[in-house]
């Protein structure tokens, strides 16, 4: 938690559940990055925080945009960027949302099928496209490996096709999955990309892009790499494999970008037992899997939590969101502890929550209000 | 689908993704649960679809409320529902919204903690309260048993403290899990209520109500039993168990109200393979996970689909939502099959959608709005 966030929580005491995010730390993010991977080209993930004040302060910064839909795209050109500083990243786009992005002026697309690519040669002619590949996923934490991407061998044919199409063939995209841990992920798919973008090279395809995708990771309950081990992962990779010949290099951050930025605000509603001897609490808080947090689905994501109790006494503990839903249950099996002393009406804080929370809360599951957002 | 549902999809056409509801068959569904468990009372489940056309037509029909906040209260109230008529349903109340309820006259709340109890002393004098115990799940498709309800043991001195309290202990409730398939599972509930309703009563406490929840399901890719089996299971084991001093008898059903009344019409954005031999296509549509269809988390709830090719030869497909999510996979495992002559652009309909879904929705995921809801 930033000095800014706790001070904010400490002189508002906003009503919860509520995200308070410190922008000045997102600019942080954005530095160490630019340090890290001084090669790289940022695009940011919108998805992770759409925000206004995130997005203004990064197009001040001279940050690039990965957009995953149109109405991510209006929001990047409201916070002043140019078109061609966004990338509209979805290989699964409607062809109307396409025609939309191109008339504002964008002009690089993702795609992995046949069927993107000629929506795109219709709606988009000319622009340069990138085909994303499937590469392993081993090591993160909210994987992505199987829903996007395709085979080399068809990623070789359709960016052949993509200049028949008339596109431009501009580059190579991957993703080694959200919250990655292990630097290597990096090193393998690398590898693989390589080795279709010479092949593509020897057929003439004027590919020049290499784009490494995001995931990396941001501190919750256990230690991550640095961004500066993944930066020379990266780099001693692409060095391996290119040479000096490096293609742009384009690197899409989302969580590592905000996600240390932000605290949830929460409160406990009720701290309960199932049976008088049962030595598991539930502790029910005011947000759940519904309310934002969706990415502690199976226990994936594990938030690390403050109380105004810590230090004391712990046991313990099964914790819930407030809905009349089982599956809005946090964490049941990752080992949890909170101190005994915590009751209803505490106030807990979520660490590093900053990323891919508030657009994930329902709009009025139970009827509860998605959470408040606090920029500062 | 109901005929009034076809209509407004072939004559309007809506904009997808969107949710179409035949408010008739809302009144036909109390109707065929009134007549198949006549003795029962019905609250209705409001986070099934607190659709403000919805509410009122029940209000009409004089049923019911169970609600799971403060603002499903409130959109009771403003449907114009007496609060006497409704039963504040959540176990996990912020003290505040339980403040709010009595004030607005809600005299209904229910409860399985110890400190759950305590805030309703304090904040509901003298209100009717009942417990909720642990029953088994087996046979729902979408459990509930780890959440809500303690042991018998503890349910047993919480009624008794709750009469020392000043409370009501008006009755006990249990909830056998969502979309439960099989009627033995209300038996052996009942089973279970009725010892510890027998051994209050011989304690002195006045309990006098069994809430036997919801649950009742909907017909989606497979058979269910008719509501009248349920019906009969139920009368049967609370006449086994109560003979002629039947307690009065509360249902809450949600799914089994709305449910087969909604549609939601989509949209297919891409139909694509992985590799150029793979025999299952990836079809993803317009909505997903976190569009709205939550209930798909695990291949749970299987949705039946209709396409315009419907008849025409078909093959393997996994079914994806819209967002650059994996987890935003609505079925991968459980064998679907659409037609090979599905394309983008065509609209699909996902029957029996009326429950579980509007609510759910993200209020931006990937910035795409909510789904659209037409009430006809």
């Amino acid at each position: 938690m930033t000095p800014k966030v706790s001070r904010f929580l400490r002189d508002h005491a906003p009503a919860t559940p509520c995200l308070v995010l410190d922008v000045d730390r997102v600019e942080e993010n954005y530095r160490r990055l630019m340090a890290a991977l001084p090669l790289a080209r940022i695009y940011y993930a919108v998805k992770a925080n759409p925000a206004a004040p995130v997005l203004e302060r990064l197009v001040g910064l001279g940050s690039s945009f990965d957009a995953a839909s149109w109405e991510e795209i209006e929001a990047c050109l409201a916070a002043g960027s140019r078109p061609e500083g966004i990338s509209f990243g979805n290989t699964v786009k409607k062809e109307s949302a396409i025609r939309a992005a191109y008339a504002a002026g964008v002009r690089m697309f993702a795609f992995d099928s046949e069927a993107e690519l000629r929506k795109l040669a219709r709606s988009a002619p000319g622009a340069r496209v990138y085909c994303r590949i499937l590469v392993g996923n081993v090591g993160a934490e909210w994987p992505l490996s199987k829903k996007f991407g395709c085979e080399l061998e068809m990623a070789r044919e359709l960016m052949i096709l993509a200049g028949e199409l008339g596109l431009d063939p501009f580059g190579l995209s991957f993703h080694v999955g959200s919250q990655q841990t292990r630097t290597d992920a990096y090193e393998a798919a690398i590898a693989k990309v390589a080795m279709l973008f010479t092949d593509l090279r020897d057929a003439g395809v004027k590919v020049r892009m290499v784009n490494l995708g995001g995931g990396y990771p941001v501190r919750y309950r256990s230690e991550v790499p640095e961004i500066d081990d993944f930066g020379a992962a990266i780099m001693g990779a692409m060095t391996e494999h290119f040479g000096n010949a490096l293609p742009e290099i384009v690197i899409e951050p989302g969580r590592f970008m905000v996600g240390d930025a932000g605290v949830v605000s929460a409160e406990v509603v009720l701290v309960s037992r199932k049976a008088k001897d049962d030595p598991v609490r539930w502790v029910y808080l005011d947000i759940g899997r519904f309310g934002g947090l969706a990415e502690t689905e199976g226990e994936a994501i594990k938030y690390a939590f403050r109380t105004p109790h810590d230090g004391e006494v712990d046991g313990p503990v099964t914790i819930a969101g407030p809905t009349c839903d089982s599956t809005d249950t946090l964490y049941e099996k990752a080992n949890y502890r909170l101190p005994l002393s915590l009751d209803c009406g505490d106030r807990v804080e979520l660490l590093a929550t900053g990323a891919y929370v508030t657009t994930y809360a329902s709009q009025a599951f139970n009827g509860f209000r998605p959470l408040a957002e606090h920029y500062v």
